[in-house]
């Protein structure tokens, strides 16, 4: 462990929730570096969670711990653990979904359930509703301060029994791919598919070349168009669509300074899909 | 004290405000560590402040320096000051209401005026609209940094002049509470009440037992609902309301996984008012 | 360099996007103090996030990096530069208007174009799209961990290459000053004019007394308006106008307590202008 503790959440910035969860973690350690992913996460919404820890965690320290509080079952019978990743990373979460992409594209070597006898807040016991603060917050500090070892946040458990949602894996035929909106670059209003870099290349399209790109919401198209793969934004005119790798080597479709998503009133997940094809020379 | 320099202030997070008041603060020591409570009280809403305060200081070790700008009169005549609890934190604010809850529910131990003979940023004079950062900023770092003692903050006033809101004393009649919405957990639109879980008591209603709830808008009454008193949102199913204790001891209301605030348009202060009553057996 | 590294994007804070750079940053030195201006720059808007280094720079200790990515240009041929400032700090950003303030207001007295042979994040050749990522945050944290030194960015380029946006400088005539509306105090909707107290002080206008405002939607008057010259808001019952020096010694306009831009449905930049000047006697 390096000092490092990352949070993210579903509690917005606007109360005291965070502070919270800050001034605990410095009661265990003052020499903890405490930074934040985000706390914008839509509520509830344990897949976005996924995806941001996906897309962040690779570029922290080996050793840095987050704490991930996306928790719609708070105060049931859902398990409170921390995952060890194959790359060194912690993550201390609800186990409802929120490893789903750490585990699938990262991967967890370890996988252990928070003993709350001995890791919980001192005299937290009467509030059921903050585990954030109360669990998560107080664990993610001991073990990124070294206070406790990995092994004392509790029993160790299956890594299968990890609670993943489920992903859309591409389809590849009649030299169509085909797959999901998984989320958007949320300020720019790109759409970030679940369509590898390495999934695209079966389509041999070079860059320059122009593709055709379909987004349906279930059966129903609502955008039809022939668009640029480029690089990057500004190798089409202002205004205009174009088909590129975003920053996690996935492909993702943007308009040039404007919002691809209001445009065509996109929507993320299940059922919106997306077909790449060559253009037909 | 401890380095530790926390923030607070109606001022949002798009402009520059906030890291100038941080540039001002390292400017004095580069070894503080600035923390944030919240940026997005609501404008000039000191009650709101208060609340935030009072939420989240007990977590946050012993000499953290909390400064808050929610700051309607600046350039008036009120007081700017250094509060010292009773829990030996620190709150560096104007003496506008901010301290209602910390003075109520914490206790307050010694209150200095801010001299800003001394305590105030050099060449900063001539501006008389941004205390926050020439005046609040600055006092507050010389102090978290022991630049400054506590008593060079000023000269001591008494502890009884801090300017304190009305709050409201929940009242205890024909077998039923009555208080007010002081806030919500924003996020969620959860309302949390005035009446403390050891008013509650009074009802004699155990867990798993039901309630019976009013919400009054002044004389108008916008809600009565029985609901399930449980320890946590998944108690109920989703779409249930809930009335719980919330994560300071008080009394709150809830919809699992929906917003009861939007639901039944309901707001904050006075004229709104929550009545509980145990349901007839 | 001192090892404050600041950020300020346009990416907003709901997606790992500022994270990720967080994450760079503290691969390359685990002793940096990461900090933020502000990630809400309204999208593609460079005169404002010019603007924003303009408003707080100065108040961060000497040898402090910054590091600014609102970038419409990403993937285009606009350099990537650092500029070294009259006040010894550093900016880290595409050389696209982003410095014009600092350029005319603060001065400049070297840049660099960051080669990205050796200051870019490694394996990141084929992203295209995150330069604040694989770039920017990269680059600034190499050089406030002193990792580079300044040379060490790139080969140095003429400081009036500096790419500046046209700014509107001040008209005095008939005894009427003429300015812009440069930007928004955001969250109380205050007008910040780009004429400096240094040019109002030809109006000869002494505080307490009264001057003629009005504001220009290019030829169409949309407020005329008499008001108090003051030194900040509580100088004027709740609800009305004043005209006051703002904090970064501008002159401004406002309503105590209420929203001047929302008022009167103003906007910045051009074609807004605002003119000013004394009430005949």
């Amino acid at each position: 462990m390096n000092n490092f503790l990352v949070f993210q959440s579903d509690f917005g910035l606007v109360d005291g929730a965070v502070s919270a969860m800050e001034g605990v973690a410095f009661g265990i350690s003052k020499d903890l570096n405490v930074r934040h992913l985000t706390h914008e996460i839509s509520k509830f919404n344990t897949f976005e969670a996924s995806y941001r820890l996906y897309q962040t965690i690779q570029y922290w320290p080996e050793g840095t711990v987050f704490v991930s509080v996306v928790d719609p079952g708070v105060g049931s019978d859902r398990l409170s653990v921390v995952a060890k990743t194959v790359t060194g990373h912690y993550v201390v979460t609800p186990d409802n979904g929120t490893l789903t992409h750490i585990a699938k594209k990262i991967g967890i070597v370890a996988v252990r359930e928070i003993d709350e006898a001995t890791n919980r807040l001192k005299n937290s016991d009467a509030s059921y509703t903050f585990h954030g603060r109360d669990v998560y917050a107080y664990t993610g500090a001991r073990l990124a301060s070294s206070t406790i070892s990995f092994e004392e946040v509790g029993p160790e458990i299956d890594v299968n029994s990890v609670k993943c949602l489920p992903t859309f894996k591409t389809i590849y035929e009649d030299d169509t791919l085909t797959g999901q909106i998984d989320i958007f670059d949320v300020r720019y209003g790109s759409l970030w598919s679940s369509i590898s870099f390495e999934d695209f290349k079966k389509l041999n399209i070079k860059l320059g070349e122009y593709a055709n790109v379909c987004i349906y919401n279930g059966d129903k198209k609502v955008c039809d168009l022939n668009m640029l793969y480029g690089r990057s934004f500004a190798d089409v005119s202002v205004g205009s669509p174009i088909l590129y790798m975003n920053s996690v080597n996935h492909m993702a479709v943007a308009i040039n300074q404007g919002s691809f998503a209001e445009a065509h009133k996109i929507g993320v997940g299940y059922p919106w899909k997306i077909t790449i094809k060559a253009l037909t020379k």
